[in-house]
């Protein structure tokens, strides 16, 4: 078997990763570029040009000599522009002002190999295809939860741009009419149900409705009346939920119920047939799934019964960003 | 200008439309069956491949002599499944037991040419974008209103149908959580608030809210507080509104409040330049366009305002079941 290889990059707010990624998902070698450090766009790109050129010489890989060898070169960038192959004011790197565009400054660098760039949701949800569960798939949705709620949506083996460049922000789907406040300014966002924040807001609603179990100190790992709201994490309710706390079950029964409607109504759109999760506060396992699943079901119109499942990505968490930047040179 | 031309079939339960089409939209010639007379499928497209030769020997087009000279023959069925060609068991047409298959039969009885079926909501979408407003689109929706609220949606250029070949059913999105009961069984379905009779059912309540006007009976077109619940119709409520009733009035603003949430999530899906509306109860125009507008600017998520805007269907109402199944040639 002859492997192809690609560089998948994650661009962050702090650090840049930089993978050399063989065609079979595995990571062969890494590299680390201080983001913060950068003070201009072009300067940024030459570091990331050489740290790629000392990847490939480092790796000594048979038919891989330079970087005209690569299948080409991914990264997923906040506020990226699929189309022109940019980002645009980046809220984390104000040090890159107006659009900076890979695609112009890696050919300036004479990198001959296609460069694609994509935001980090849609990036992950092409791993997926490239390297995780959806290798045999033309249709799924991949839904991140974390901080935010991000997605992305690949019909007829394509990711879903759209006419902006930006579709798929599923997070910001209205749930609930008039319902939570959203960091967007917006109410009742798919994202201040089931993100980091939503969970422990849920929890606080739970804990107000209900009062912490008198029992609570009794039992590793579950919430105390004396645990202030502010001292209360998504993590924190996540241990609770799998110890047992019956106010951290409910309050993931109640997530679970709201991202399983989310998921009947993705499919009304692009009938998938597989929404695959991933992020921190899905790591809480059946607590979440349990009621989720049920949810779905519950919620799905009946052509679609039995058509589409819900999966945890099969990609590795400390893996995913770079493979699916990686994957963005397949599309 | 060298013209093609394709046959679009509408297939409905009491009758069935064919018509001859132009490549510019101009539907040439027409001809009609009667549905419920046939009690077997082979049959009915024997009869069908009929009338497709006295429409082409009817027209006297030059370089049209027979069936091998069209592009195609498309067909707007209930219960269409497009992968296969055919329609499942549609509830309407009870005499066709089983699968129906289209191109099969119409292989049988000699047509070289490409047969095409798909549901009148997609057919409808890609009539738009062959012959009306989305000719130059690669990303909309079109969105019709009537008995049901049924949709088509264009990714790319492309109808998405999904893994199931039933993909785009937003009126069965659920726009409220445990609101309305569906005819599908379920709870808070867009159909339930903005169908025909999502109409009524508003207008209803906003009577039982509010009271008739006392003096409805001096204004030609107002429903008055003697007209009963059943006496109601959409037209009825659509009539009133263009009239002036309060109640009619408020009864849209309500409609187009939920509706414009309904367009602004499915933006957040697939980022369509613009979402096409059609079908009876939108004839009511601005009381029901502008409240909608209004709701869509308010729950647009700010990435994308701008980027879509909300049209009246370009196609006329009599003629969009036969040209959109015409359009399903050009997929």
């Amino acid at each position: 078997m002859k492997y192809s290889y690609s560089i998948g990059i994650d661009l962050g707010g702090t650090n840049t990763e930089l993978g050399l990624v063989r065609s079979d998902g595995h990571i062969v070698a890494r590299r680390n570029l201080s983001t913060k450090d950068y003070t201009d766009f072009p300067t940024f790109v030459d570091d990331m040009v050489k740290a790629i050129a000392e990847l490939i010489a480092s790796a000594g890989i048979e038919g891989l000599s330079s970087m005209d060898d690569l299948q080409g070169i991914g990264i997923g960038a906040p506020n990226a522009d699929p189309t022109r192959g940019c980002m645009v004011e980046p809220p984390n790197l104000t040090q890159f002002k107006g659009v900076s565009n890979f695609v112009e400054e890696f050919k300036r660098c004479g990198v001959t190999v296609p460069v694609a760039v994509d935001n980090d949701a849609n990036a992950a949800a092409l791993g997926e295809m490239v390297y995780g569960g959806a290798k045999e798939m033309k249709h799924f949705i991949l839904i991140t939860l974390g901080t935010g709620v991000g997605s992305g949506i690949v019909v007829d083996g394509q990711l879903v741009h759209g006419s902006t460049g930006t579709a798929g922000e599923l997070g910001h789907n209205i749930l609930i009419p008039d319902g939570r406040l959203c960091t967007c300014g917006r109410k009742g966002c798919l994202e201040t149900y089931t993100s980091a924040r939503g969970i422990v807001t849920t929890y606080i609603e739970v804990r107000n409705e209900m009062g912490a179990p008198a029992d609570a100190k009794e039992h590793p790992g579950w919430i105390t009346a004396e645990t202030t709201d502010a001292e209360i994490h998504s993590i924190t309710v996540g241990i609770a939920a799998n110890a047992g706390d019956p106010l951290a079950l409910e309050t993931f029964r109640r997530v679970g119920h709201w991202l399983g409607i989310a998921c009947a109504n993705a499919v009304t759109f692009s009938a998938p047939e597989c929404i695959f999760l991933m992020g921190g506060p899905t790591k809480v396992g059946e607590p979440l799934l349990k009621p989720l699943r049920e949810s779905f079901d519950e919620h799905l119109l009946n052509i679609y019964q039995g058509s589409c499942r819900i999966e945890m990505s099969k990609l590795n968490a400390n893996e995913v960003a770079i493979l699916g930047a990686a994957a963005l040179t397949n599309q």
